[in-house]
């Protein structure tokens, strides 16, 4: 089994490393990192860079295609070469999933319409313009397609699609060896949960998160 | 205040994007990734590479330190360079962290001598044979030593270190940012709650994880 981790430039380092870490311990698989250009992409803080081993024209069929957000999703909104690739790889592909604003680049390539998806908090209201029944849900599956929250819901979802492919049991292996037993030291993970005065400022400053 | 996140060939990807993604967010920094050669340096898996855009010459003096874990890490308590690199660099450090088996590493170059201190639960005994008080917690704070138990722990560290220098409100939007609401589909990511048997059947292999 192929699972195919797509990088654009200025991509959220978290949203991609997540399900690496956790479905890409899936046994008998092959996990790689796709662009449109092999080599180094930088991620949104411009501190660090993930090496994109293979091209978009690399891979052709993989089983499970993983497309992460970050400020760097917008352009690609409007990339017809990614958006040809998103399809064509959906087209052949057992799983479809995003993490963060990657749900937009799904939507944006058609692939969501009628579908019920998630997105980062922020962008939920976005995602309703394509025609998506946008939820607030950290991990939410419809069919093939499965689309996780904002970045570290993506840790989520990789364990979940890992146990619904490869069983509980082999799930449970991988949470326990990345000690996947959070203890956040503070309880503002959500917006509802967050102080207020938070939530509200990023939301009048939302393209500070999608641009 | 510039932050370190020293990268070995062979580290494991969430050790040190968990710390980059929270901590990293800290307001007024330079996170730099630093590798004994500047360049890709691969994980674990094989599958990814991290760009370490500094050499360990070019990183004389950071304010704070991150080693990462990972099966790399045992060749590298004999790598003198980078023992090296990290008794200088933590000669002027304020915070001196770790996640997962990169206590071993902060242990290896005499660091941790009767301090307490965290690591991968697999590695707890281990750690213990370098005069260091191993306690099973997810974060520790020693003085200016800030250690993570297993993987996912680094974010947690991250935010917990992050409260405690930029302020929690600061910490709380970072965590909102990052939706870091987590909700693992099982609740086996630590040897306490997992089912017994993988427990035990992890224990009688450590290598698979230290080597």
């Amino acid at each position: 089994m192929q699972i195919a981790i797509l990088l654009f430039d200025r991509f959220t380092a978290l949203d991609a490393v997540g399900p690496y870490e956790t479905l890409g311990r899936l046994p008998d698989s092959e996990t790689v990192f796709v662009a449109e250009q092999a080599g180094p992409v930088r991620t949104d803080t411009g501190n660090l860079a993930l090496t994109a081993d293979r091209t978009l024209a690399d891979v052709t069929s993989p089983d499970i295609v993983v497309v992460p957000g970050g400020p760097g999703q917008t352009p690609q909104m409007e990339n017809t070469a990614l958006l040809d690739w998103l399809r064509a790889a959906d087209a052949t592909s057992t799983w479809t999933t995003s993490v963060c604003t990657g749900s937009l680049l799904l939507a944006a390539a058609g692939l969501l319409k009628g579908r019920r998806a998630t997105s980062h908090w922020l962008a939920l209201e976005y995602l309703k313009t394509f025609e998506v029944e946008a939820t607030g849900e950290r991990v939410v599956i419809d069919g093939k397609y499965v689309t996780a929250a904002g970045v570290s819901s993506g840790i989520d979802m990789g364990l979940t699609l890992l146990g619904r492919i490869a069983g509980d049991e082999h799930a449970q292996a991988v949470q326990l060896l990345t000690e996947y037993d959070p203890h956040p030291p503070y309880d503002a993970g959500s917006p509802e949960k967050a102080p207020a005065h938070l939530v509200e400022e990023f939301r009048s400053n939302s393209r500070f998160i999608l641009r």
